[in-house]
């Protein structure tokens, strides 16, 4: 907030507060652009609402444009008009999953992308730019914002973090964790009382769940166990964080069958050996931030299981893209958080920071609380949060006591999907396509 | 209900039904033993609880047991005494998913078994006997009614139907059916609303569901297709009733992939070739029934399409078992009439009816109606109820609009699942063994 000037601007800010603001933060005036990246979660477009509602209250911002399909989208000027969607559809967007402005992977290459970039937002005078995304799209903002101030173009870009994954650095938690994580849970206690049911047959049922290089997605899931009692599933915990060793998953999965005739196992799809290597790779296929395509973690475990152990029946779920979309199970306190991030990208914005990402921080009360705080994008983009070694339990295989404390208030309270014919009823934007003023 | 004596005893109840029912109704006097079987539902428990409400207000019912795991746990004496539960637990059957008795998929093998278990009956004083289940367990239930009239010992035995397949004979539509379609629908809705977003590229997503020999559970999925938008997914439905050309199916993703930029494929699991072979039959692991184990029809199709269109990318997600498991998001039509179903087989054997099935059946109104008939167990007994040919889209690959009449009243409504720390509370029974009368 006070990047120019430093000491001088906070103490012009703190003696007078109006003079600085009427001085230094509304002196940009001009349209918001907001677009959003990488892969959707469940609340994700909270966050835009929240950029929507929010840009509404700013005498400096004239129009709020949308970028359709992220940066890729933006290159090519599909640009929407969103203060002209319904104040139904923007309330919608608290209880629609998927990203409702499309979203993209792609990377800036050249030069020339950057010169293309800022041509479109001169040409639709976007003063405000504001990425919705995880690791990747926050290294985009991150250049996008540097590149704009060398060419001498006035523009506040901040990031607004998202990502199941929750391996974002610089913040507590991510919107899009608290979500992914209440919907795993819901769906491991449903899957547990129906093996319970199959009680009279050794089973092994593996559940594949998101998570490449982080395993707080299968963490989570930790939590599903029920206080006390100690037997309850999930039974092993994959992470990628621990180096998988096949015989001692079998010895552990024998251990589990002794006690409990099933064994529900949570693998993360990002499980690798010791060399570091992905335990199941896809073919050799990478996108274009050059991570590989992975899937098949369950169908590998169940093989492994099948030829390891006589007569115990394995079974492999594979939840897929719609654990980040589970609206229907998506937890209120998380949607709330990621509406503030918007909000606050947008506050940030109009009061002259850029380069920044919104980030969360954790209250020291033993009540939680959450409040925001700016922090710097080159610390944030392309960083990795690991999931703390310190929670891992001694058996590698699951979860400490330590984590219950961290999880549990991001997955408090049920997000209210209304129903119409029995399904759910989500919002789509109209996308009406803006005029360019230049 | 007035199988003894035929029109004689129908004119004795029309005159005096008092006296009919004094003399032939109450006559039994003894014990109920409710068992479940085969695989679970989201509302096999509705039925549970349906008939333990119900029996406490027969004066003709003593005790009310309940066996573990079906009919293999009730030939090892596992019987527990289901009045001795709380309200609160017995409430809680009506939103918990799982078989909460356990279940099996034992098949009474000799007269030895049969043998055993109407010694047990005896010794239990069993005279009421309901087992919830579908197509072989319907079976199991009939040939216990015939071996007990044959062995001279007074039992009334009736069925109550169960199955998420909805592949029973004799009945409009069987309990589990709404609740697994209202799942998937969602799942499908929320899984369509990400891949939207991710809309530069191709992408071909398929969705692997239950459904072993009918198609009824990918058919109804259908549904979730939002009226008048031909082109929202599901896109290709893909049913064991209709033979699988793999030809055929990647031109039609093709022609999908113009219009839509992403396909959405929805494919049972018994998805067979024109020899009548599954497609992804496992290896040759066969369950009790002769039953072929099945799985992996999504990576497969996978597999075919990322061979086949180059540039593609192809995805799955193989829901597995929590499909039927999915109370979060059941359909409360389906789990009040899975109750209805539990109640009217408790009347229907104080009545004196034996080797029957409860079967539901529609009214002929616009708005929707669903009562119940009793109907013969020998008319039911593995018998298999096939998606109507009718309703099958002449491309094979879609359902008609003649369907959307008979889904949509069954999925109407939802139930709803108290949250307890952020996650869904169910209910498990206390199990208390009972003791042997004799």
């Amino acid at each position: 907030m006070f990047a120019k000037r430093g000491k001088i601007d906070k103490l012009v800010y703190q003696i007078y507060p109006k003079f600085f603001r009427k001085t230094y933060m509304e002196e940009l005036i001009g349209n918001v652009l907001v677009a959003q990246s990488g892969g959707p979660t469940a609340v994700i477009n909270a966050s835009l609402a929240g950029v929507i509602d929010e840009a509404l209250n700013h005498d400096c911002i004239e129009e709020i444009y949308g970028g359709l399909n992220g940066i890729e989208g933006i290159l090519n000027e599909q640009i929407i008009d969103l203060a002209s969607e319904s104040q139904q559809t923007v309330r919608g967007l608290r209880y629609t999953p998927g990203s409702a402005l499309g979203t993209c992977r792609y990377k800036l290459k050249s030069e020339q992308d950057y010169a293309k970039l800022l041509e479109v937002f001169k040409k639709y005078n976007v003063r405000f730019f504001f990425y919705i995304g995880g690791n990747d799209s926050q290294d985009t903002t991150n250049k996008i914002a540097k590149y704009a101030e060398d060419k001498g173009y006035a523009l506040r870009a901040i990031g607004i973090p998202k990502t199941v994954d929750n391996d974002l650095p610089m913040t507590d938690h991510c919107p899009g964790y608290g979500s992914v994580v209440k919907y795993l849970c819901a769906t491991i206690r449903q899957l547990a009382l129906d093996h319970e049911s199959m009680g009279n047959h050794d089973l092994v049922s593996i559940v594949e769940v998101m998570g490449r290089d982080a395993g707080w997605i299968a963490a989570g899931t930790s939590i599903a166990k029920r206080r006390g009692e100690l037997q309850d599933p999930p039974h092993i915990i994959l992470l990628p964080e621990v180096a998988f060793n096949a015989e001692y998953f079998i010895a552990q999965v024998q251990e589990c069958l002794k006690k409990n005739k099933y064994c529900l196992v949570v693998a993360s799809e990002g499980l690798s050996d010791a060399n570091g290597n992905y335990v199941a790779a896809g073919e050799n296929v990478q996108d274009s931030f050059g991570h590989s395509k992975l899937g098949g973690v369950g169908e590998y475990l169940e093989d492994l299981v099948s030829k390891s152990l006589a007569g115990v029946k394995a079974r492999s779920s594979k939840i897929g893209h719609v654990q980040r979309a589970g609206a229907i199970c998506a937890s209120q306190t998380d949607s709330n958080e990621a509406y503030m991030c918007g909000q606050v990208a947008v506050r940030a914005a109009v009061e002259g920071n850029s380069g920044k990402m919104v980030a969360l921080v954790r209250g020291d009360t033993d009540k939680y609380s959450c409040e925001t705080v700016l922090t710097d994008l080159d610390q944030v983009a392309n960083g990795v949060k690991h999931f703390p070694e310190a929670w891992i339990g001694e058996d590698k295989i699951s979860i400490n006591y330590q984590f219950n404390k961290y999880i549990l208030p991001l997955m408090q309270g049920e997000v209210q999907v209304p129903y119409e014919n029995g399904m759910p009823a989500f919002v789509r934007l109209a996308k009406v396509k803006a005029e360019p003023q230049a």
